[in-house]
């Protein structure tokens, strides 16, 4: 059998070069050698933007105030080894490979076929010739890594940050423990679900052994723009969704509300940001049958333009002293002017998981906010919206997790890993 | 609350018109008076394909041998009346607004706002903005639509085709009943997830009382090339899958193997086609830990280039007289030259739907197939593949179903609507 030729030397492999692809050709995978731009597509860009690469390396991890790309595959893993090397070994493992998967490249060297006929082969093969697709890998540890006094197997808990205690329980909360937590969780966002899907089942199948799946959620249809280059995207409910969300290039925003800055002690999480995922189950088929009225006054917003009520247009400033939007709505329980002047990151995307066996839609938002401290953030919003938005007869959360996600593996340090400043 | 002008007279709504998107502006919705184009994306031509139309009307249905597109929301309907009125009313219905969503209107005229404050909105919203993007929809009728001598609730089991029996129980079938069958099944295939979800969506909200949802599945990534013009695409074991798959540019093969005409005393399917719809887990976790030369061995062909084993590119002939492809591989089982002649227009996609609770991922292949008769086709094909196939240690059949799927609704025949032939 012929096989055609490949530079299974490491550095330089990218799925393009085996099929002749169009484009920049090879990219160097390597510290700080990434190339590419980070914006996200538009339909008019779409072709180019297929082979665009958001760079991995950085003071922050991508895939925070990365343009949401349009599809996301989230994974959480519990650890399944007591060894803190063997967890390092795979955190180590698993950097390199995200690395060169976010350029387009296999996630080994040589790939499918480097191993030969007696090996498996060092890559799953299903995004073989596609491209990267702006793929961003982005990874965080939950309260349940660092283990309790008791039992501290990786010798971490006392680095544990004082803002990664498990979320409260929230009223109404409907939780399915099968759904929530994990000791590890990584976000694959992507514009090509299968290049999504392709990078988290390659960063499994390496983590056999040392950390299994303990639950995953595709996403498709961004629901919160996170730049000001992004139209606002529709939820499942078929309202705008984030139009206030903090924009990527509203740095001072993005400073103060995004990125931890290790205040609270935990200096390895400096640079780093606080993930929240909730699945939110929408109840769509009695939404379906509510009057436009009743959504929009239980949203606050026009459906049609996104205009908050009373006013003309999407991006007109929210205003709470009108009486058109009600009391408890939800525009005006999660404006930041309600909250004492909190903003979170929103980052979330629709999901349709088939029928849920009573002729109903599996259907809803998969929120996924990142933060500077959960606990006087997210927490505090949550507390307001769970008790009080008129969004509560419509949805139920029903899956909840949080996680540390570290600063990013920075620019030319080789020795450098997905949470290396937690372990060094 | 002021909110844009619209058209809500009817026939010339377009969800492009109310937010001044780029493109060809409102299209002429109403008998034979769709434009577009047939042909699916390539990565150059992405932007234009999202305003592309897939013409709703003509001899047969839309969907079959369009070139498939990339994503597939798939749905199956219980019928919940004994009356024959309203399931004909249903369809006639469900035909209007098929027939606007392929287009990229609102499924009903004026939409999202077009009923007022009081109403609940006649479309749901989330693709409010989005474009065509090439959505297909594809009805078919399951075998129990057709009731028995004894319980013909909608007087049409004389009109049950001798082709649409229900399915013989293959070897090693693990069926899961929640996941099989279904009075009437709607495919629904776009370039965005969003609109095939929207588009079941509506479709299944409207059927509210008459039909319900028994089961659905979203899948990404094509994995069955259907034109000339499409590369083949990877299944989630990694390979080229589709090679020797009918394409739509060989016209004879699909009038020999896709189209019904009614030789078995269903003049009413005269151009129609039976679909078979198969969910494939497929044992990821297993097959990854295979060696390349056992999964080539398995599927019959190099898993880089999806040249035949023994041969040098992928669209070589399969050489049948090889030793080197096993008596049980896959490519030869599944050969027209192993069955007799046998073809099948395969149209299937790949599916993740989380994981399955023991770490695993729940990802495989939903296997669609459009036959002119499943049981002188599918059936033995299958037949031969589940008592020999090496794939079989590697993969479960989970759900199953069969459809009869009406020919198209014709152009400019205002009474027509979908399965009109079989209710006439």
């Amino acid at each position: 059998m012929s096989l055609p030729e490949t530079d299974t030397g490491g550095k330089r492999f990218s799925r393009r070069r085996l099929f002749g692809g169009v484009g920049a050709g090879a990219v160097a995978v390597g510290a700080g050698v990434v190339v590419g731009r980070s914006t996200a597509p538009t339909l008019d860009t779409a072709a180019a933007a297929a082979e665009s690469v958001v760079p991995f390396r950085g003071a922050h991890q991508s895939g925070i105030v990365t343009p949401a790309q349009d599809r996301m595959h989230f994974a959480t893993f519990d650890v399944t080894t007591d060894s803190r090397d063997e967890l390092v070994a795979m955190l180590k493992k698993w950097t390199t490979m995200a690395e060169r998967l976010t350029v387009g490249a296999e996630s080994v060297p040589g790939g499918v076929v480097g191993g030969g006929q007696y090996e498996p082969p060092g890559d799953t093969g299903e995004a073989y010739g596609l491209h990267s697709s702006n793929l961003t890998l982005t990874i965080g540890f939950g309260p349940s890594l660092f283990g309790t006094a008791d039992n501290d197997r990786f010798g971490i808990v006392d680095r544990k940050p004082a803002a990664l205690e498990e979320l409260p329980r929230f009223p109404a909360d409907d939780l399915d423990p099968a759904r929530s937590g994990g000791d590890i969780a990584i976000q694959a966002c992507a514009d090509d679900p299968q290049v999504a899907v392709h990078a988290i089942r390659n960063l499994a199948r390496i983590a056999f052994g040392t950390a299994s799946i303990r639950w995953s959620q595709l996403g498709f249809g961004r629901t919160s723009s996170t730049s000001t280059t992004q139209a606002t995207a529709r939820n499942l409910f078929g309202f705008k969704d984030g139009t206030n969300n903090i924009k990527s290039e509203d740095q001072p925003s993005v400073d103060d509300y995004v990125w931890a800055n290790g205040s609270d002690g935990s200096d390895w999480m400096a640079g780093g940001s606080y993930l929240v995922a909730r699945r939110i189950r929408m109840k769509i088929e009695p939404w379906d049958r509510a009057v436009l009225g009743e959504q929009e006054r239980v949203i606050g917003r026009s459906k049609a333009t996104g205009a908050p009520l009373g006013s003309a247009a999407e991006f007109d400033t929210v205003d709470l002293s009108s009486n058109q939007i009600e009391k408890n709505a939800h525009i005006r329980l999660a404006s930041s002017e309600s909250l004492g002047g909190i903003k979170i990151l929103r980052r979330g995307y629709n999901f349709t998981d088939g029928s849920d066996g009573f002729g109903h839609l599996d259907a809803g938002l998969f929120f996924v906010a990142f933060c500077r401290d959960a606990m006087t953030q997210f927490v505090p919003m949550q507390q307001a919206l769970a008790r009080k938005d008129l969004l509560n007869e419509y949805i139920s959360h029903v899956g909840s997790a949080l996680f540390a996600c570290p600063p990013g593996v920075p620019d030319g340090d080789d020795n450098a890993y997905w949470g290396s400043t937690l372990f060094a």
